[in-house]
């Protein structure tokens, strides 16, 4: 019924493959609508299916489906919604007819009643626990790891006091990324693993209870207010008005996937005690000092390049300028058949603005370059609309590496940095210049020098064994 | 998205509440539009979600969503469900809002890859055994019992070395009715229980194949020919072109669902060697028997009373006319809010054809009273359009007790028989006389005497303890 | 959005064009849900549009779509029809995508205010009246005649005193068959043309008020009483409670089609006095008459042919029988590709009954024979479930001639009749004897002496010029 | 079905009323795709409908629909629009339910064959030019001016060798503000009224054709070449590879919307020979020089304020940064109910950015002030979010007048300027200064001098009596 969805969309980028939220108000207080607010907010963090689980005395409800937040939910169904916790879910699917089924929440029955799952990340041995479980007779319904977390902490609880305990239990089995947030009957824990791969925080709701979410932007949009990030390795316990900590895994050096701060995150959020912005103006400033150019203007990819171009202009002193218009509407319902309609389709998307291109020497900001094509296609519009330079500058190292941790990067063979090297990027683009961010520069660009940051995707150097 | 379901429907009856399929061609050959067929023939076994799920080379696709078979298959979907071994399964739903993965076929993986199931019937014991696997870990996903079944299937499958010895080692912990299609990766199961509540039958394709049914009507619309029924207690398996019965447990005296005949079954299914339309035929003669009366015309409330009252028209040798006409186009979308609205309702999906009911004594047959609700209505639309009289003659004894073998009866206090001490019955209803098919009628309408029937809605002599 | 509509139907038949309906209630007494129900009780008359228009106070408010009236209509939008007059209308498509354009009741500001049109029928002369209109600088929006009939009224009101003296003037204009509703600012008008083609009538309404149907069993929907015809020629004219006759055009030979009793109008429905019921009753006697058969068992073609099979039955004292069993749900969205697919619809809609075919000499009956494939197809399904004999008789003439008054007839060049010698129809069909009913014995069904009608289809004398 | 359109949109603002395109390519050359394209381009000028039309050898196909482009067309559709020569329609609707017949194109057949129009504007006379229609016998089928149009239209043709002169007649007849695209059967045709309110323009296609577009930013979307505007006053004809021009309204003072530059058009757009971007950017200096303010950060609110912003920043000195992130995907369906709920949707849709605010003094540059309440909910965020001052800045006069010539703006009860005297303005909003551009200084924003513009929103000077 539903327009199918064409992936992969229209710029290429990498994608994060996840955004979590959990809610606990007092009784009587229902939570659906904060978390559909919280969910608009995380909705660059998945855009293939959302959902939102409440439990209402234990009772749990929950509506999820593929496609948008505002295309899942309406008036008539959040009011269905009653309950004072609630998780949420917005995921991103690697294919284009990903089964309904991996949609998240995920609400299963153990046997100490409902539990409910949110999850962001990658569990490095999820298949070997998999098959661990099917040879002690589990059956599993979708494809998601996220039914692997469950069959532990389900066999895990029985054993347990408490389903904190469980949790401690299942950290010991699992692997890799995960920032999770999960609902019992009467508890609503957040989980986030020892190396924090994937960002996740805590807020204070106006109504005196808990808010979790993968990016302090979800708080602002839950009218909740931040109260600071779970630590790699904590679980957090909420019950009723109290909040508990538990640090058993606590301690390690953590590795935060950097690449939250040059495209995924939120330029308004801060995760682990840096601004997403911030640090964007920072790499442009970098990026200004690293590759000096000569030129008339400083132009960024909207929407996420214009920070970095706000940067790199006021450290080069070369003024920033408009030079590509972004269209609104053209979402992906977008018919593009033949590659005459998809390169036309980037005009439709980006439009130059001639007036301040026509006879300049332009510095064109964008984030990353994944397959190229894009890039090439921009600079070709740049020219054809009167530039007369066109110097590239990227806000990140080249993609060189698969991520294991919750970010889906295309294949090797299609990453422009791996087709082509260093020498003929350039002439291949059709720039004038290019460069990219080194990854030296990074530890200049405002992170945290005590804490730790995961970059394997451009260094190859994974903070775990894959 | 859809329209809401308005449940119960129309005109109230009893609901069967599944109908299954299954089909097993040669490879290469795609079965999912022979299912798409044949779902369509069971349609009336369950309106409330339909699904198909094919198999080819051990690899699943699966189509299930909520409504008819009409509104959830298209030429896209079916012809993306390519393989040669498949399940289907039409549901009916007790609640309007049942959730989306009660829907089946239940696809799962468990140790030996995927298994698919699709089930007509009520396990007993159910919860007992839900609470068992609870305790051991398992996670349920649905509230259907069939998820009970699938972790049983995937315990057994460890210690077993066929799958129809896992089949076998369950028909051991599970009690009740099931009547069910299993798919493995290589195998087409049908299984039937001990007592053989719910129907299933076994036909030959035109491919050389063989096909699996609730109802000999669904065989009829794959193109495939009767072969014979399932036993109770039979399980089935066909592997290639290969059929072998395994009939550990058989011979127990069967316990058919008398009902299939009087109102579940289409007229043009034969079941477990009685044609449905004979049956009702002989129960119209048995009612001309029992309950005489002087009258001008039998008339049947469209579509299941007319089979009963051509026979009660051929015995009583009063004429057979049309009393009520049939709006085909009434269907789940009418709009009924007010009682004055719901009572208009009756009139809009039955007409009076007064010609035939001006100044006449008229007999009114129907399967079956529920409510009463309907029959009263019905009565003063005969009355109102000119009828001097209105006998009823009811093809069925008065529903009194509950079904725990896959059909849907209201609660008891809703129950018309219930309610009114027969006595009072024919005064609420409006109606001059009144007669049903007495209990013990029911061994002169043509059934097996080698066979056995349940009847416990009328008698409350459940043939298992429940 | 909406599945597309698989014209032509699956049972080939002629085609009534539309269905139309009028209502006018005191002041507050909103009539959209009476039309509502009333456009169920015509839906059969037209499944390609559907629409409804009332008058609250001179302002109008409408609702028209492609599709059937409980796809187009919901308790939000049809509460939101305010208004104590209306008109309501079902349209029959001759082109799958004709446009929405000419969906009906076609509602249009004139110098007097608004003006509101719902018409069955077809003018002759609509191209001619086009061209003139056109020539003195009319626009036209759609392709439907009505619009034509829309200017001219338009003109005419200038220089009439009245809307019915406007009306009296374009019927001295306009030629052919129209059975129109027309509702101005204030009055309700019913207009029937001088041969009175198509049928039209008159009831009162529960609140006092009265209504205008296509069939009386549109009235039997609204729960008005029928009251008479609107007699050919007549204007009907409702303002407020009162209703007022203009007989300028009556008293010519009236020539009402045929095919309305055969197989258009619903049985229940009565007819410029003659019940529908009863005159096919009486054509299944005729065809007994006329061509009797030594045979065991009378079906009839669901569900038209099923009450001439009664009255061949009655006559013939051959048993009747259900030979034939109707999928109540394979609708217009089922799918049929290929050829073989197209004969197992056949079967997937109508099933034989095996029981009372085996071994028997079966005399089939139906209403009519357009191209013929159905019947070959149905003689075919027949003798493959044990029919010995299969006796065809059909309950009207051979189809030969176009019809020019609202029947939409295939091309000559399809028509059985006229492709196929009379003598060599039965061996083209597969049938073991073929009897058309005549047109002399149309005589003797029970239609009026004292009135007339039209058989041009099946006599080719029209009975105007055409 | 289609979710309920929420007007009035979030951010309130005046509103362009339409958007126009046509295109007249070589024979052959389907257009339908360009159109869309093209559309899209101009979706912010109207988004409760769209609308295209094509003529294939005369003969015209066409689908429009309330909705968003994206949301109409699709591959399918789109491939059955088989024509040459089309024209294409956006337009915003006043009322949240307008009907559909009003959306545009609007096709009919006049004694020439058909006639097609797309019209964005407003016909000061239209309601006595339809009085004297409807006076001779015109009908009308939707409240929508362009009909009137049409008929005069299909009136002056009769007498009129060509559709130019037919043009021209009517051009005698109708005051006020259009911008049309007109398509005969064999023709294109872009006019534009005498004081050239609406901007429209032309351009050459790749494919050697013609293209007519309200903005150039349409242009570039149809991969066409800007070529000029339309005169105001101009009736291009273009027939086959021919474009001809007739000036005989031509030569009066220009009237042109100054509120197209302001904010209406895409600032990638070009109109009557100024550049859209470069007007803004010299409004924000402007802003700068006439209400300098010793503050720390200038922001905008996106994206409209966002070049005001620059232009500011660019000549106070005063650093430009990012203070408001806007969420791409809170569009229409985003659920507000009560006063709470629309409140936070300001914070949703417009996150504040804090690292850039906190204990800063802020200057706040957004394009116009209707209501003022989310002018004042932004303050409330940014001050909420540490800013210490907040300073306004407004790039336009206030509003105190409504517009006559094709833009909706509220009541003049509702308007922020007519309800509050200057002096009170600023602590109304709760900002610490405000400033809105005078009506002097559009002088200085690079408009040109020997061309003419319409103000009368802010100054109450209309250029022609109304």
């Amino acid at each position: 019924m539903k327009p199918q969805r064409k992936l992969p969309p229209f710029l290429d980028k990498p994608h994060e493959e996840c955004g979590v939220l959990g809610i606990y108000e007092k009784e009587g207080n229902d939570v659906a609508k904060s978390l559909y607010y919280g969910l608009f907010a995380l909705q660059h963090r998945g855009q293939a299916s959302a959902g939102i689980a409440v439990n209402n005395n234990a009772e749990i409800r929950q509506i999820k489906d593929k496609g948008l937040v505002g295309e899942i939910f309406n008036v008539e169904n959040l009011a269905s919604l009653k309950g004072n916790i609630g998780v949420g879910h917005v995921r991103y699917a690697k294919e284009a007819d990903e089964p309904r089924e991996n949609a998240q929440p995920i609400v299963t029955r153990y046997c100490k009643g409902s539990l409910t799952l949110a999850h962001n990340g990658n569990i490095l041995n999820s298949s070997a626990l998999k098959d661990e479980l099917l040879a002690k007779g589990a059956v599993f319904q979708s494809t998601s790891e996220i039914e692997v977390i469950m069959h532990l902490l389900a066999v895990a609880r029985i054993h347990s006091h408490s389903v904190e305990n469980a949790v401690k239990k299942v950290m010991t089995q699992i692997e890799g990324a995960y920032s999770m947030v999960i609902m019992s009957p009467r508890k609503l824990l957040a989980v986030r693993d020892p190396k924090g791969f994937r960002p996740l925080c805590i807020g204070k709701t106006q109504g005196g209870g808990y808010a979790i979410s993968s990016e302090s932007a979800g708080l602002d949009a839950m009218n909740a207010e931040f109260v600071r990030d779970v630590e790699p390795g904590e679980i957090v316990v909420i019950e009723q008005d109290k909040l508990t900590s538990h640090k058993d895994f606590c301690g390690k050096k953590p590795s935060l996937c950097i690449f939250e701060y040059i495209y995924f995150a939120r330029p308004d959020s801060i995760i682990d005690g840096v601004g997403v912005y911030n640090t964007r103006i920072e790499i442009g400033k970098s990026l200004a000092r690293a590759y000096p150019v000569d030129a008339d203007i400083v132009i960024g990819v909207p929407d996420s390049g214009l920070n970095f171009a706000h940067g790199f202009s006021e450290e080069s002193r070369i003024p920033f300028g408009d030079g590509l218009v972004r269209n609104r509407y053209t979402g992906r319902t977008f018919i593009r058949q033949t590659q005459a309609e998809r390169d036309l389709a980037v005009n439709l998307k980006l439009n130059a603005l001639r007036p301040n291109l026509e006879g300049k020497r332009v510095v064109l900001i964008d984030d990353s370059i994944v397959r190229g094509t894009t890039t090439a296609n921009l600079i070709r519009l740049l020219k054809r609309n009167g530039a007369k330079e066109v110097h590239i500058r990227i806000g990140s190292p080249p993609f060189m590496w698969p991520c294991h941790f919750g970010t889906d990067i295309p294949d090797k063979k299609h990453l422009f940095a791996v087709k082509y090297p260093q020498e003929k990027m350039c002439a291949q683009l059709g720039a004038d210049s290019l460069g990219f961010l080194s990854a030296d520069e990074i530890k200049n660009i405002g992170l945290r020098n005590n804490f730790g940051y995961c970059d394997a995707c451009f260094s190859g150097k994974y903070p775990v064994k894959v």
